[in-house]
C-alpha cells in the first residue's frame, strides 16, 4: 500500500462529502452561510470524519448514505469549536491554518453566530441520515449515533475540557488536570467519530466500548505529540510558530515530564490503542489495515 | 375554568420539568454549569415548553416520559439564544428579566461557553427521550421530533432571523423583511415547540402542518403585540423600559403601519390561528380548551 497516495485520495473524498453538506450561500442570511463555509471549508487533515469512515469500514459498514451526513456533521462541530475558541474573549487568535480567523474577517457578532450556526447545522445534517435508513434497525442505529454526537462534544466531553482550559489559564496544573483537559478537548471528538463509525456499521455495545477506549488513547497520544512538536519542530516543517507553549507559559506534557518521557507516553498509548483494535480481529474478525496505518501516521507525525 | 390559577399551576409544573433536566453543578467544569443554570432557571413565562405540552395534550398525548426531555430542551435552546444575543458584540445588554446578563456575571468567555453548552445540552437532553420509547414506533416519533428540534432553531429558522436582525441594525426595513425576521426569531421556536408536541402525541403529517401554520401566526401576533406594548404600556405594567424601540430607531410593526392597523393585524392573525386549531376538532375530534385560552391570553396580554 502506498500510504501517502491512498491518504491523499481519501482526504479528497472526505473533502467532497463535507462540501456536499455545506450550507448553500443563499437567502437574506447569506452572510452567516459564507462565514460558516469560510471556516468549514478551510482544509485541514479531516482527521475526525476520516477516522469515522475507517472505523465504519473496520466493522464492515456497507451503506455510505447512512454515514456521510455524520462525517460532515462532526467536522461542523469541530469547526464551531475552533471559531469560538479563536474569539477575542477566549484565545484571541488572528490566524488559523494560515488564514485570518472568522471574527477578523466577518466581525465578532457574525463569528459568534457562525459558530452557533455550525453547531446547530451539525445536528440538522446528521438528521438527514434518517432519510437513508432502510428499516427500523437502521433508524435505531442513526438514533444511537445522534446521541453520541450530542454527548461527546458537550459538557462532559469537548466543551467541559474547553471550560477547564479557560479557567486554568496562567495557573500551574497537574498531570491529572492536564489529562482531564485533553481527554475532553482532544479525545472526546475522536471517540465521538470512531464510536459513530462503529455504531452505524452495526458494532455491538462491547465492540463500541473497545473503540471508545482506543480512541481515548489515540487522542491523548496525538495531543502529547503536539506538545513535543511545539518544542522540537521548526516553523518551516510545522507551518505554525513553534515554542508557542513556552511563550504562553502553558503547562504541557513536555513541561511536566520532559521530552523523553513524553515520547515514551506516545509510544505506550499508541501501542495500547493499536492492540485494542488488533484484538477485534481476533474476537470478531474485523480488519482494516489502512486504519492501523492512519493511526500510526497521526501519532508519529512530524507536523 | 379559573384560567389564571390553572396557568400558575401549569407554569410551576413546567418549571419543575426544566429543573429536573438542568445540568448538575459538579466537576471541574462546575462554573459553566452554574452559568448555564443562572440563565436557564431565571424564570420567565415558559411559553415554549407549555405550548409543546398543551399541543401534545390536544392530540391526546399519553406518555409524559417522552415529552418531558423535549420540554426542557426547547427552553435550553431559547436560553442559549438569549445569552448570546445579550453579548457585547451583539445587543450588549446588561440586564435581562431584572437580572444581570450572563457575561456581566460570569465574564464574556464563560457566557459564550454557557450558550454553546446549552445548545449542545438541549440535544443531549432531548436524546434522553429515546430511553422512554417503548417500541420502534415511539422511537420513530422521537427521531422526527429531534429533527424538528435541529431544523427550526437553525439557519432557516431562529438563527437566520437573528442574522438578518443583526445585519439590518440601523437600516430602514420593509414589512416583508420585518416579517422575515420575526417569522424566524419569534415564530420558528413556537412552531418547533408545537410541532414536537404534535409529533410525539402521534399527529400525522397533515395535522402537524396545520399546527406549524397556526404557530407561525401565533408567533407573529405575539411579536406585533410586543411592539404595541412598547408604545402603549408603562414601565410599571411592563416591568421593562417602554419606548425602547423608538429610542433605538428600530423598525417595528407600529412604526410601519401605526398602532390601529397593528392591532388589527394581531386580531386577524390570532383569529386565523385559533380557527386552524378549532378545525382540528371538526376533522379529528382533537380538543384542548386550555390551549385556546392560553393562546388568547398570550396574544392579548398587557405585559
Amino acid at each position: 500500500m502506498d500510504f501517502d497516495k491512498v491518504l491523499r485520495e481519501k482526504t479528497k473524498a472526505v473533502e467532497a462529502v463535507i462540501r456536499a453538506y455545506a450550507p448553500e450561500e443563499i437567502g437574506l442570511y447569506k452572510t452567516v452561510c459564507q462565514a460558516m463555509n469560510y471556516s468549514l471549508l478551510a482544509g485541514g487533515k479531516r482527521l475526525r470524519p476520516m477516522l469515522m469512515e475507517e472505523t465504519w469500514r473496520l466493522f464492515g459498514g456497507e451503506d455510505a448514505a447512512l454515514i456521510r451526513p455524520f462525517m460532515a456533521a462532526i467536522e461542523m462541530i469541530h469547526t464551531y469549536s475552533l471559531i469560538h475558541d479563536d474569539l477575542p474573549a477566549l484565545d484571541n487568535d488572528d490566524y488559523r491554518r494560515g488564514k485570518k480567523t472568522s471574527h477578523k474577517v466577518f466581525g465578532e457578532a457574525m463569528a459568534i453566530l457562525a459558530g452557533d450556526g455550525l453547531q446547530g447545522y451539525a445536528y440538522e445534517t446528521a438528521c438527514k441520515a434518517m432519510d437513508a435508513a432502510k428499516d427500523e434497525g437502521q433508524l435505531g442505529r442513526v438514533a444511537r449515533a445522534l446521541r453520541v454526537l450530542a454527548v461527546k462534544p458537550g459538557l462532559t466531553g469537548m466543551l467541559g475540557g474547553q471550560v477547564v482550559d479557560v479557567e486554568m489559564e496562567g495557573k500551574p496544573i497537574s498531570k491529572e488536570v492536564l489529562d482531564f483537559i485533553h481527554e475532553r478537548k482532544t479525545s472526546a471528538l475522536i471517540e465521538c467519530a470512531m464510536m459513530i463509525g462503529a455504531i452505524l456499521a452495526g458494532a455491538n455495545a462491547a465492540e463500541t466500548a473497545v473503540i471508545e477506549e482506543a480512541a481515548r488513547k489515540v487522542g491523548l497520544a496525538f495531543q502529547i505529540q503536539d506538545d513535543i512538536l511545539d518544542v522540537t519542530s521548526s516553523l518551516e516543517v510545522l507551518g505554525k510558530p513553534v515554542h508557542s507553549d513556552e511563550k504562553n507559559e502553558k503547562t504541557t506534557y513536555v513541561s511536566i515530564m520532559g521530552i523523553e518521557k513524553a515520547s515514551g507516553q506516545v509510544e505506550k498509548l499508541s501501542g495500547e490503542a493499536l492492540s485494542l483494535i488488533d484484538g477485534l480481529r481476533e474476537t470478531g474478525g474485523y480488519e482494516n489495515p489502512f486504519l492501523g496505518e492512519l493511526l500510526k501516521a497521526l501519532i508519529h507525525r512530524k507536523k
